[in-house]
């Protein structure tokens, strides 16, 4: 007998409720219960997650997506260090943030609250299923966990073992609720289900998150397409530009904040583009070039237009020879997906009008892209990294999992 | 021949990253003029207005629309006053918000930066379009607006005016455009632009709402729906109680924030009812209640399940008996709208415990709900009151239309 979705969502608000109720402590505790039961139940999660594996290989799935849907014990390990870590960081509620007094002597004051129940929608990464539910509890929340059918397995014995865990703690079992169902239908009841979650947020590739973005009626956040670009300004160091720009494309091709695109300046297009493209090329990167770039280095193959909206998670770099620094930001405007941009300069101020202007989530000054994820920023693991501009942009972490309330004290007043 | 939505949403995106570029100054000066120009055209703005009024009388429109839609020359000045009092605010955007160093020398910083581009969509009252046109220009937005069809003259003209102000200001003219289309396509259309448009905010009834929520691909900010509650507590200063019920109630009923079902601890309603709903009825209030309320007072209508669901915005009240607290917050958090909710007590524990468990976007203490808009927090004028807890909660004003980046400062830094 499989729980329904409004049975699910009822229990979620109910849990939502007590879990907001708790101290930092009983929040922690909670979190180390849930690592620990990982790590005692690993055989029992590692024979459901081998009937996924068995069913995905006679499916055909490919070897990339297997080894994202395979668990060992290795891996169980870093779930339950992920979960270890998020307790070790501070609370993000329950902070007074400002009060103020009116002149009609109301005291008003804003207090971080947590944002209720929280939706995550995913693909076949069994990990996700403990990585999203410790950053929910940490911030207060339930959550109710949709991974891709592929993982229903694995999904379940972890929901399972993550639920045990919560026994006997302040945590209520029902704040961590893994959809069974691997139908379709499921998931888009879930994404109609407004009036019991609060957010919804998609983790996978750009189809997935697509068909959320279209189809809920509940706020979504929406996160991880990257189309990033690097720009080499006239004035760069053209020494310190390479090892960036090969660190952004090569160093995890297959991520987000991976570059994608490289801009260089015409005036130092001619002494640049030959070194650079040969670095690359050395590390096994397929380049593509506009026109400019195939004057100066003429075995590339041409770019189309359609390059320079792909994001390739691949081996791949476009490059574009650019006039002028308005015209590589006006390039990254209209075509990067917002998310990690950098410029390669000496000069402060052409650092600091591309930081004003580049309108991304992160923009860099002399770095590679590759620092938007995995807590590079410092703000505890993340749930994803946000592309849009509401409510969270960039590195989404238990924090951004919050909202506020206003309180206002009177002593009898009312409004005139 | 009328702009498509597109060439509208393209314009709006170009604008927006130049008003992005302004400081301070230039956005006020600009809103200065808007001010102005609606004064010196106020003749025009009416006779188109006539237009609108007099169309919508003869279809049947009711009088309180009637009166929504209706511009006077008193109404036109308070649009522009409203405009300069925008222009007073502190800038929204700008600030580094924090700034900290990484390990390994990273420098990263939060910077306040403008939405982008937001769409407004609204009923029938033209001064909707001026009021969110300042909002916006004051964080450095570009706005589309889509106002019901019937203030379309009315709205043309208004925008008409406000586009010829800027001409000589920082401010793009594209920067302020109103959907001059009536039909319903030209709105849906502009539901799906998510490539063009950051944040869609609502304005207007339930229906409006719940229609933009469903269709919109562009994240929404739910604004406006009130089903408010006071609750007396058993400790409650009854003499208190009666002013700030008949406030919240009474003072204008028509309006998101009024109070709609009153909660009476059984200890004292008794003692308390009676009067309450004398003191109701005696302001033209039609009382319901649940079966404890008509023991204590038999000629009351009996509640149904739909009122405590039901934003009556009219002079009318639900009255339920309630056996503690945890009763209290357990029927708000189940049929409020999480927009203003009351407790009217004299203990602190209690008001703690209403403030930390009721889910709503403010929490009153001893304090009629009245105070949540018009600037009442003194956050300056808003563009709605949200009740969802993505991004914004409560008041939304200029500061609420903005995000954050992140910029990061290397030296070189890539990634181990």
């Amino acid at each position: 007998m499989t729980t329904t979705i409004l049975e699910i969502c009822r229990r979620a608000r109910a849990a939502a409720y007590e879990v907001a109720k708790l101290s930092g402590e009983a929040k922690n505790a909670a979190l180390c219960r849930m690592a620990n039961a990982l790590e005692a139940n690993a055989d029992k999660i590692l024979a459901a997650n081998k009937l996924d594996v068995e069913t995905a290989r006679a499916k055909g799935m490919k070897p990339a997506l297997l080894d994202r849907l395979a668990l060992d014990k290795k891996k169980i390990g870093e779930m339950a260090k992920g979960l270890r870590e998020v307790s070790t960081l501070a609370d993000p509620v329950g902070a007074i943030e400002k009060t103020w007094t009116r002149p009609n002597g109301l005291v008003i004051g804003i207090l971080r609250v947590p944002m209720g129940v929280v939706g995550v929608i995913y693909e076949s990464r069994p990990n996700v299923t403990s990585d999203s539910a410790g950053i929910c509890i940490k911030s207060g929340n339930a959550v109710i966990l949709r991974g891709g059918s592929d993982a229903i397995n694995s999904n379940v014995s972890i929901g399972g073992v993550l639920q045990e865990a919560l026994t006997g703690t302040g945590v209520p079992a029902d704040a961590v609720q893994v959809v069974a169902s691997p139908d379709r239908a499921a998931a888009e009841e879930l994404m109609g289900m407004r009036e019991y979650i609060d957010v919804l947020v998609p983790r996978g590739g750009a189809d997935l998150i697509k068909t959320v973005v279209e189809k809920s009626r509940i706020p979504v956040i929406e996160t991880g397409t990257g189309n990033c670009h690097i720009y080499v300004s006239e004035d760069a160091d053209l020494q310190k530009a390479i090892p960036i720009i090969i660190n952004a494309k090569c160093q995890r091709p297959g991520v987000c904040n991976a570059a994608e695109k490289l801009l260089v300046d015409f005036s130092v297009a001619e002494a640049f583009l030959p070194k650079a493209i040969a670095a690359l090329r050395e590390k096994g990167v397929e380049i593509r070039g506009d026109e400019e770039t195939l004057k100066i280095v003429p075995d590339v193959k041409p770019a189309t237009e359609k390059d320079w909206h792909t994001e390739y998670l691949d081996l791949r770099m476009s490059v574009k020879v650019v006039h002028s620094i308005d015209e590589a930001i006006d390039h990254i405007n209209k075509y990067s997906s917002h998310h990690s941009d950098s410029i390669i300069t000496a000069s402060f101020d052409k650092a600091l009008k591309f930081i004003k202007q580049v309108d991304s989530a992160a923009v860099y000054w002399n770095a590679s892209t590759r620092f938007t994820d995995g807590n590079q920023f410092g703000l505890g693991a993340e749930i994803g990294i946000s592309t849009q501009k509401l409510h969270a942009r960039g590195p989404m972490s238990a924090q951004h999992l919050t909202t506020i309330k206003y309180f206002v004290l009177g002593r009898g007043h009312i409004r005139e």
